[in-house]
């Protein structure tokens, strides 16, 4: 599935879930990874990052596509991370 | 269209950028915001943030739906703002 993730989390603990995110997705752009995931390393990722994050300060938003025929990505600006046309 | 919009642009410019997207779309979380588009008013909002960014220093990445059916939207930790369960 193609998942976009977006992160609002303590400044203390941004390097550790930056860190994380990266072993499974590209860093699209300030607070955005985006990419290509199984459901196994879907759960994985979510498993691991429910350990760093303090559920009551930190917000993870995960979109999740099953197919992305429909969709569109457009860039206005830098292209600041992360692959290009990656959808 | 089901639009999301991620902004990383200069501090100067981050009150304006939000003002204008919130006129579009539902603020989600810090830089992240989402929503139901025609065509016409996305062209519109992108015309007009067009108008406000600085194309060297700021970008903004719209990921656009033609259809949600397939889609799916996640949560971790903290609801902080927006509609819920708008996908």
């Amino acid at each position: 599935m193609f998942v976009i993730l977006v992160y609002d989390v303590n400044q203390s603990r941004v390097a550790k879930v930056l860190k994380l995110c990266r072993r499974y997705l590209y860093w699209v752009q300030n607070s955005v990874l985006e990419g290509e995931l199984t459901e196994a390393g879907y759960k994985k990722l979510k498993y691991e990052l429910s350990k760093i994050i303090n559920k009551d300060e930190d917000s993870v938003i995960f979109y999740t596509f099953r197919s992305t025929k429909y969709s569109n990505r457009e860039i206005m600006g830098l292209e600041k991370g992360g692959q290009e046309n990656i959808l």
